[in-house]
């Protein structure tokens, strides 16, 4: 278990990327991501992703130094076409022109189109509340990705669709980060590896039934995740079809049109400067998460956090401390930098 | 147990909204959202509510003919102050700018400021969706209405504070109006009047202890609701502070400020038509929600509904067949109708 420091795994992964052929801009953008992913204890969208997008770029998915296009410009709406690029970098320029043009014109809406995969969806909305701003970002994947069960049904027809929103406050900013199902497909295989039971209330069999047996799941025949939720679940699926009819529906995609790659993301980007200066919002949301927190813990709870707050208090933590990455994760990285000759 | 037509309710209704003070079309507005919701079985939200407003308008909470006006206009984005007349009076302004303001600019902000209830929150993104546009919508309640728990704690913190969303599809549109807790306040209150327990994983007492008595919710000590979201109760608090960020915070309000009544109400309107043409959206819709009510039923469920469906079957239903009133609510209707003269 080698514990790591963030400047030690950027250089190292951004080589990689270089080496795998990324440009610099691209490679900066891939591994900043994936290294704050990690330092903020997201350890499935972080350091783990290096060895599977140098995958997908010597397969073809990944396409380095595609050209990034703006469709549909209207100045407040747009589309960006990000060319089977590295998906975050495509994101991230998405982010950078749906910021703008809420400068501009006080709200956008920028979607994303051939995009590849765009890791950690909170990323995005945070980088606007850093610039003033509030956001809400919906994603979809595409059908190969349809492991989640409409509330009701048995078999899955959507993707755990995540859903982020991000506002500033004087400390850090306020980044939801939720997908609307009950558990990611990536924790139900970490469960089947080590052979132990699903929390209960996350998957069904192909009868529909509620098990706990990560093999049920994955069949055959196949079982689903449920949409989150619990009795209610019908809220998440509600969520998850928000995302994919903002995320693809608005795009013109067909969701049972398979063979496309990647995500798509849509941006929704407000000034906040249009209806109150800045500062006075931030010490209204300061003085919104001093209330929350103040309730009380209840029993068996540590007591409240705020969306986001765990995931800066590793980011601070792990910036001193290092990353800790598990030996498997390691070796796929060393592996890689050898394959392309890296210094490790 | 009255069953009565919608024209003769929508008659009666506005008779007496008239009778109290309102204008024409405020009374017009008011009946046909609260007919409406009485249709799609939306009971709290229905004709339940005539006496509560026109005793809000006895005490001068709602003003009946009170100017609406437009402050920070900035074209896409602007607040619409109500000026405390029927909320839904004032929302439906605010849901008719917003739609014509995504038309000139691809996508709106609008909030309502000095609003008083809003009832049904999914009536807006639906007029939205009727009108060729998507519409998130977001809405909180002051201090006096924080009955939910935030994720972790044990006293109330948060309103149920809902979100909706809509978009047009060539049926009914898909209609998601759901409440960020585990229960609604009234529902907990129609559990302590009939001496029923409260369904599990919805209240909490003054320790946060799990419990289904109602008494324990209302105390004294005051017990809270539970976000919703269950095990994942942190996705329910965070969905319920991004409503009041959207909200409130937004406007201005301070979440500690009591004395304030009414709705803050954020609506984000996006011009379908700027990224694809409205007949390809709702085609793509269509085939969407196709796919996701193909998912077969799972055990004990009787298939897959989209959000909003079951709600305009209802709506069908009832027009034919009558809107049903309990003989408590209808007798307070009658007693209003007597009270200004009006014709039962």
């Amino acid at each position: 278990m080698p514990t790591l420091s963030s400047e030690y795994v950027t250089r190292l992964g951004k080589d990689i990327f270089i080496a795998c052929g990324a440009s610099e801009q691209e490679a900066s953008a891939v591994i900043e991501h994936l290294v704050t992913a990690s330092l903020m204890g997201l350890a499935s969208h972080g350091l783990i992703r290096i060895p599977q997008y140098v995958g997908l770029v010597e397969d073809g998915t990944i396409k380095p130094g595609a050209a990034i296009t703006l469709e549909k410009d209207m100045g407040s709406t747009l589309i960006v076409n990000c060319g089977y690029t590295f998906g975050m970098y495509g994101a991230n320029k998405a982010t950078q022109i749906a910021i703008e043009r809420a400068k501009k014109h006080g709200i956008s809406c920028v979607l994303t189109k051939n995009c590849n995969h765009i890791g950690r969806v909170g990323a995005y909305p945070q980088m606007a509340a850093e610039a003033g701003m509030i956001c809400i970002a919906a994603n979809n994947s595409p059908k190969h990705g349809h492991f989640v069960s409409p509330f009701g049904g048995k078999q899955g027809r959507l993707a755990p669709n995540p859903i982020a929103f991000a506002a500033p406050t004087n400390g850090d900013p306020i980044v939801m980060d939720m997908s609307t199902c009950a558990i990611s497909e990536g924790m139900v295989r970490v469960c089947l590896n080590r052979q132990e039971p699903v929390p209960e209330g996350c998957i069904v069999d192909a009868d529909g039934k509620p098990t706990t047996d990560p093999k049920k799941f994955y069949g055959p025949p196949k079982g689903s995740i449920l949409p989150f939720g619990g009795v209610a679940g019908y809220k998440g699926t509600a969520l998850a079809m928000m995302a994919e009819l903002l995320a693809s529906t608005l795009l013109g995609y067909h969701i049972t049109q398979d063979g496309l790659a990647g995500n798509g993301l849509c941006l929704q980007v407000i000034d906040i400067s249009r209806f109150l200066p800045l500062d006075a919002f931030k010490h209204n949301a300061d003085e919104m998460v001093a209330y929350i927190k103040s309730s009380p813990p209840a029993e068996g709870s540590s007591g409240v956090s705020v969306p986001g707050e765990l995931n800066f208090a590793s980011h601070r933590k792990c910036m001193k401390e290092g990353i800790e990455l598990d030996d498997n994760t390691w070796g796929q990285i060393t592996e890689t930098a050898e394959k392309y000759k890296v210094r490790i």
